[in-house]
């Protein structure tokens, strides 16, 4: 029973791992087709989304019936129910991801990237792919540095965003409010994917560690 | 032993029914806030997302404790995980009416809604707060006649926030850049309210009827 028990832990684990490593790969091609106008490339982020999505409705179904069957407790019990939580945040990340390719299809063949930005979105997705990497790693080695990593990332993250709205408040859009548009929607997605990042990190040191802070 | 879990799955409901009133409040003062800009109301808003944050909190610890003491099962385990995402869409929906409080202190004493779209803002807030109120309503009573009503209130806003693009992007506001971002963000937080609001009615199917669609 223990052995079984165990074995679902670890499938838990494992199946967390995949979504990850899934939604690293969605974001890093949501930020090229972004960067490129890649509308292809769009569709694809569009259909892997969905994809995700039903990984993490199994992995609730999962859990829910560990909790049902084998009643965990302690670390075990924050593992399952933590795993509830990082699959909404992996899925959310996902939907962002999407939302990012929808504003590249929505502009092609236009870029939806505004003049002046190409630089700082270019960092954004950057430091997204990145998060995704450091969550999929820590889900893997649930080792408690990466949770810091995670942190300081989204605090860059934080600052390009502010970035943003500066340059679109400045006067040289005034003559593209759908640059405008895309660009405050397009920051917006990418500093969103960057909290739910800390919301996994954050439900990772509570299983670790047993506290939030 | 019946006794005291049944005790605890009230509360756990009583509670969901305190924090979702919470929200009526808070979505009610932000849109009031924004419409009216009313920067000591927006204030008020600001704090009162941190007191939903933490009765979010003191309530998933709540139902860890119950699964990991009381060890449900059947509609009993679907109430106590579905209450641990209900919780967490609860907070999302504070936290969104936060950020609208925010934009109307940000642009204090301007107002933060672009000339031509105060109808359309004030019909956003009022659907932001029919659905809050659907959503406490939905938790008090357990009607799943509720659950279509709040999806039908969610089709209205998602008309509303394509309206808002529509006009944005016309040429009235291209001297406003400033404005441009505000209705962005300000449509996307109404609307994103109103997605949360849907997932506690599809968690509250989930209870009432073990399926999710």
């Amino acid at each position: 029973m223990r052995e079984v028990f165990q074995q679902s832990l670890r499938e838990v684990q494992e199946r967390l791992v995949e979504i990850a490593e899934l939604v690293v790969g969605t974001i890093t091609d949501a930020t090229n087709a972004f960067g490129d106008s890649d509308v292809a490339l769009a569709e694809r982020v569009i259909d892997s989304a969905d994809q995700i999505e039903e990984l993490g409705s199994a992995l609730d179904q999962l859990t829910i019936d560990i909790l049902a069957r084998q009643q965990p407790v302690a670390s075990d019990l924050r593992l399952v129910v933590g795993a509830l939580r990082m699959s909404a945040s992996l899925e959310r990340m996902a939907d962002l991801a999407q939302h990012i390719a929808q504003l590249a299809r929505y502009r092609y063949p236009e870029s939806a990237i505004p003049r002046g930005l190409k630089k700082t979105f270019t960092r954004m997705g950057a430091l997204d792919v990145e998060m995704a990497g450091k969550v999929a790693e820590l889900l893997r080695t649930q080792e408690a540095s990466v949770i810091v990593e995670i942190r300081d990332l989204d605090d860059d993250l934080d600052e390009l965003h502010a970035k943003v709205f500066e340059k679109v408040l400045s006067d040289k859009l005034t003559d593209n409010p759908t640059g405008v548009v895309d660009a405050t929607l397009a920051s917006r997605y990418h500093e969103r994917f960057g909290d739910h990042a800390v919301s996994v990190a954050k439900q990772m040191q509570f299983f670790l560690s047993g506290t939030m802070d």
